[in-house]
């Protein structure tokens, strides 16, 4: 009997319903011990940051870290009571019980460490061990989160230290999909994706699973498998080294991210001064550069020009900081994009794969969609779009490189072909 | 600058706006140093415990402590926000963090130790630390509660620790009254109370502050202070020990305690045995007796009569001992009265005042009020009563023993007289 690792997001335990069929999905793991990681009750945690917005206009973090980590306590405790009900013996542990250790980053903390002899102690006397995700403790005893999605983190951290070789990660879709599943409706569940280019989904827009509980897994070679609490028979996506399905099919999936915005210099006489000016500033202002573009041109009408990418929510610090520049550099043009999205479709070699870029590019100038900026990197090529523009250059995409095509290994050849 | 220990109740933080002028009050002890016990808000500790319920018909202790102290683990945040909002440096510390070490009787645990030296680091270091009523940790990690009412213990002890002299306990009436304020118009605050006296009207169904607190309070040498959190300007009771008023006031106030039943048995003929067999019959049944009562008689035809008392919630193990009792003794009568309330009148000396039982009886009766049994002790006289009368009797002698009187010095003989 080998330990299974299983978490359950929000939804999955919105309510004691769910809660209670979340206790029927787990008896079905008998008779393996099972260690189980739950997040806060559906829109808790949004309800308890209200809370701290109306009490507060900058709630201090580490207040913020005490009063979210009672979302999860609350759901580790219903969801034991369910399971002892039903014959089960569970026992909740909090994250500070559970020795889950880590940074004094409050809001953002990263585990340092987890006690596993004290779990595997309970599961000595539990059928289950339920431990309450998105929290550990510093060595002060202070009580940290580890920012959104910090349940993923929590559970495939737990496999690594009591050396599961699975980790089941579940959430309401059938898996990890070749894009969004609620704006593409051709969008399918893969069968398996390579850590590395499912952190490049995650990282550039896909909601499935956080990328830090992905680099973990590949980090102590944990499969990490996400699947459907709502259709529990279905095998889900399993997400781990090299897959078979990679080797034939170049890419797996498209993923947008509408947190970007970008900052356009043109006419640029001194674009490298100008660019340390322009990032110092943006520095300042507090908004996070994201990518720099520099053009540089022989042609003295056009000396060449500089893009800027931030993340939206930096959008206001960005927008006092080209104010600021506008005023000191009279001689050049800035201005900003604010509204964009960055659609990406991730695969193997996308950088080598010159073709893939260009014929990303046609496509969507052919529909009339204008690409900010492209880029690539070893496993992704990035457009940036306007924000209209996204949900239709992501279907465009999806479509011309046959994301939703279930390839055999006949067919590499023809794929080659399309990419 | 002394150490001030404060304590707000559940329905002083209700809500934000609550929390607001919580806040306000708090700030009026500047420039001291306070420390701020807080209950959950309004009635959260029912929502939790109605939500375990769903969960469970007899859910784990140790798991209901882990729900429950979410709710304080809430209000301090918010109210450590809030105070943090006005220009207070301000933390909030959960029952661990405070160092409150307990017992492991889950749901009833009794306050070990408290880490004074830690809380004390942390006043160096702001205004106001805000720590989690209700709540500790034992030796091994488990989250605690100490049972209803377990701020006001919190935050006495964590006084004592500290060696703070007072400790104010904010609610929502203007003291210890003479009599509960919502059934009897004519009860007053009084200015001040004996610790035992108060205890006294405390385990008799006064629910102004909890005994154990008060008990504290007298071991630690503790002036504990009960205000009105909606009236912050009223100096409120002072509990402490042999009070002015005391030695010229013998009875302080009448308390109503609904949770009464008791089994009647007449005709006894073995009355020791059957005492034995009733008792060991009702503690099977997990009933806790109370109080027994043994009237032997001379008269042939009545033997004598045997009364056993027991808390109301304990009426169905209760009414399934009689049940047993009477298949087992057909020749006695055996019936039980589970509908009574002890109506208490709390004074110094009421054991020894012989006329102030035989006047309680009286003016009872004379209302037509059927004095089911009366119990005295040192410091209360308790007439048993049926539940529908009780309310009327507690009027009456809070009126008979002019309790709403404000008796100067002078007025001892005429006291004296009355009683």
């Amino acid at each position: 009997m080998s330990i299974k690792v299983l978490k359950f997001g929000g939804s999955s335990v919105k309510n004691i319903g769910r809660i209670e069929h979340v206790a029927d999905v787990i008896a079905g793991y008998k008779p393996d011990p099972v260690v189980v990681v739950v997040s806060a009750m559906g829109d808790t945690t949004d309800h308890l940051l209200n809370l701290a917005r109306q009490c507060s206009t900058a709630p201090d973090q580490r207040e913020l870290d005490l009063l979210l980590s009672t979302g999860e306590q609350v759901s580790i405790v219903l969801l034991s009571l369910i399971l002892k009900a039903k014959g089960l013996s569970a026992k909740s542990l909090t994250g500070q019980q559970a020795g889950i250790s880590t940074t004094d980053e409050h809001g953002s903390a990263r585990i340092l460490d987890i006690d596993a002899e004290q779990i595997r102690k309970e599961l000595e006397q539990h059928d289950v061990v339920v431990v309450a995700g998105f929290q550990g403790v510093t060595e002060s005893g202070q009580i940290t989160t580890l920012g959104r999605g910090g349940s993923d983190t929590t559970a495939v951290a737990l496999a690594a230290a009591l050396g599961a070789s699975e980790c089941d990660i579940y959430t309401d879709v059938d898996g990890v999909f070749t894009a969004d599943p609620n704006s593409i409706k051709e969008a399918i569940p893969l069968k398996e994706i390579g850590y590395a280019q499912c952190v490049t989904l995650a990282r550039n827009g896909a909601q499935v699973i956080h990328p830090r509980a992905v680099e973990l897994g590949e980090q102590y070679d944990v499969v990490v498998r996400v699947r459907n609490t709502f259709n529990p028979s279905n095998p889900g996506t399993e997400i781990k080294g090299e897959s078979e399905v990679e080797r034939v099919k170049q890419f797996c999936g498209v993923a947008v991210d509408a947190n970007q915005g970008s900052i356009l210099i043109k006419k640029l006489k001194q674009a490298n001064n100008l660019l340390r000016e322009v990032t110092e500033c943006l520095n300042e202002c507090g908004a996070l550069v994201d990518n720099i573009k520099q053009v540089n041109s022989s042609d003295s009408a056009f000396y060449g020009s500089l893009q800027i990418c931030f993340q939206y929510k930096d959008r206001e610090r960005a927008e006092s900081a080209i104010s600021l520049l506008n005023q000191e550099n009279p001689y050049v043009s800035i201005c900003a994009d604010l509204d964009l999205c960055k659609v990406t479709l991730v695969g193997s070699d996308a950088q080598g794969n010159a073709k893939a870029s260009i014929r990303a590019i046609g496509i969507l100038e052919e529909s009339g969609i204008e690409v900010k900026s492209i880029r690539t990197s070893d496993l992704a090529i990035s457009c940036l779009v306007n924000k209209v523009d996204a949900q239709i250059a992501a279907r465009l995409i999806h479509e011309a490189f046959q994301l939703s095509a279930d390839f055999g290994a006949t067919k590499t050849e023809e794929l080659s072909l399309i990419a």
